[in-house]
């Protein structure tokens, strides 16, 4: 069983090497349009790659209700499902990048900062439309059902972290209904219409969808403690953008609750009235260690990675389980 | 034959008196979050009314199949769908008001103003999630493919409205193309889809597609050409926009196709390069008149009115039809 602590995309990767050429030929080909700054600016943004692990995730799940079923041949419907995910992912990260008002994004200059937030909000709109055209010809309503709905819950979260954004005295619930909504939902709509697309029983398509949402979880939890020890380099985004941006997170949650007067009033005055003076982000991260914040944030994903692990015994024993076991570890990987 | 000489919304909107709360009660409803922001800025602009000739087109466009073939009673797809083409109009509306950094709209503060551009951005993709979800609800996978199809063709036109901004040499084509985007093909969506609610045959469909495309770019050609004649009081938004932000529309293009150096030469440095004193547009709008620019755009208006009222010869002869008509003359209508 040492393999299983493996922490890694690397299995799940290698088991698609000869898929995803197939999912990124439909995402390229579909990202296609007479008003040629529409490819331009999408190309930019997808071509630039990322891990597409949505896509990746969509095959997983066709892959297990294939084992369970005995079908051979990865169905087409999971190739155009892979491609529509990876483009509300990325029809998202367009938005977001012009409601953050961010420069960089995977090491590469924001779509918004080279042709401005017209242009960046409108191509989102592209490739969510887009999106759905890709789910049309999967030919299966309750896929559409299933996107369509996460894509409501992930405008809704976004929402919600507008309305948290300055209130350093959020709750764990608060956040978790932001992350839920951002991250988590289309992690697990995407795994689990992917074994739909193989046609999977029930309890399988609610075990990935279970999957998807601890896995997105311990993702975003992770990846936001992160952006309190990495700089720009390992990142690809700016270190402590979310402290100078007030963007609440389970360390602020945890160093607030846990706090002294002086150290909520610091974080009433840096995240809450964006009043921030040099040296005031290294301050935070020293009342994280105060209070091991960053720790208790990484234990909590921790805790989903475990959830996610446990929600997979919904499918048959095989490598793809494993692949997918090594994913979630990966997810909520230390830095190292 | 004098009644169809009549310009007026009224008859389409009486026959639907019955019909139209039922919609706006599922647009309420459907407009519904557990994250408060989203129903107050939703509302803001819903709530705020419009014509509603987007879903009035869909009840329309059954109405009519529904004669062919003696249905009694409005299908409930049509109410969904009605919803649906509604959501998506206004989340385009929360969009556009983000890019052109408007602070009006119906006469009221734009949604942007209110609640800030990221609010608006993830409100307007809120909508066209929801949208899809009611979609959903229709049953009918070919009604997702068109309205799928048509929210693409909508950004790519809006994209190439900002390709060719601040260009006074645009071609009349590039213009069609943009107003075909972003306004017309909703319209035909909306008529066509609304007749296959009631299972319209293909001539139908595709009579309802033609006369949708010919209203709404009557419609748009004629809302761009009153933007040079009316005040903010009666149109609600601000009088000379386009001409202050470099939108190029049909009275521009006529004029300066037709224009002397020196005509142009304003243009290309009012609309071209934004260098706009004190007088330019009062000045613009005597050029037009030189040009009997407006009155040209109102023309060609009236020629996509009366392919509007051929298109519907595919329907059957019935106050129905009679309603559309009318409708298009008001497309097309002068100011008075």
């Amino acid at each position: 069983m040492a393999d299983t602590q493996i922490a890694s995309l690397d299995r799940l990767t290698t088991a698609f090497a000869k898929e995803m050429p197939e999912v990124n030929q439909i995402i390229l080909a579909r990202m296609g349009s007479d008003v040629p700054l529409i490819p331009q600016l999408a190309g930019h943004l997808i071509a630039a790659g990322g891990k597409r692990l949505r896509p990746l995730l969509t095959l997983a799940g066709a892959s297990l209700a294939m084992t369970q079923n005995e079908i051979e041949k990865m169905p087409a419907a999971a190739h155009y499902l892979s491609a529509a995910v990876e483009f509300i992912h990325n029809a998202t990260l367009l938005h977001d990048d012009v409601i953050d008002n961010s420069d960089q994004r995977r090491g590469k200059q924001t779509a918004n900062a080279l042709w401005g937030n017209e242009a960046s909000v409108l191509v989102g709109d592209f490739l969510f439309a887009r999106a759905f055209e890709l789910m049309v010809e999967t030919g299966d309503i309750q896929i559409l059902q299933l996107l369509a709905s996460a894509s409501a819950q992930i405008t809704e979260g976004e929402v919600k972290q507008i309305t948290v954004q300055n209130a350093p005295d959020s709750t764990i619930d608060d956040y978790l209904s932001v992350i839920t909504g951002k991250t988590a939902i289309l992690f697990a709509a995407a795994a689990h219409a992917g074994a739909r697309t193989a046609q999977a029983d029930q309890p399988l398509c609610d075990g990935l969808h279970e999957y998807g949402l601890a896995l997105g979880r311990a993702f975003q939890i992770c990846d936001d403690a992160l952006d309190y020890l990495s700089d720009a380099g390992t990142m690809g985004k700016n270190a402590g953008d979310d402290f100078y941006e007030g963007k609440i997170t389970l360390p602020v949650i945890f160093a607030y609750q846990g706090g002294s007067p002086e150290e909520r009033r610091f974080f009433d005055r840096t995240m809450g009235n964006s009043e921030i003076e040099d040296g005031d982000f290294e301050q935070a991260k020293q009342i994280f260690d105060r209070h091991h914040a960053i720790e208790r944030a990484l234990d909590m994903a921790d805790g989903y990675v475990e959830q996610a692990i446990t929600a997979l015994q919904c499918a048959p024993e095989c490598e793809m389980r494993i692949a997918l076991i090594e994913a979630a570890r990966y997810a909520a990987r230390r830095p190292s």
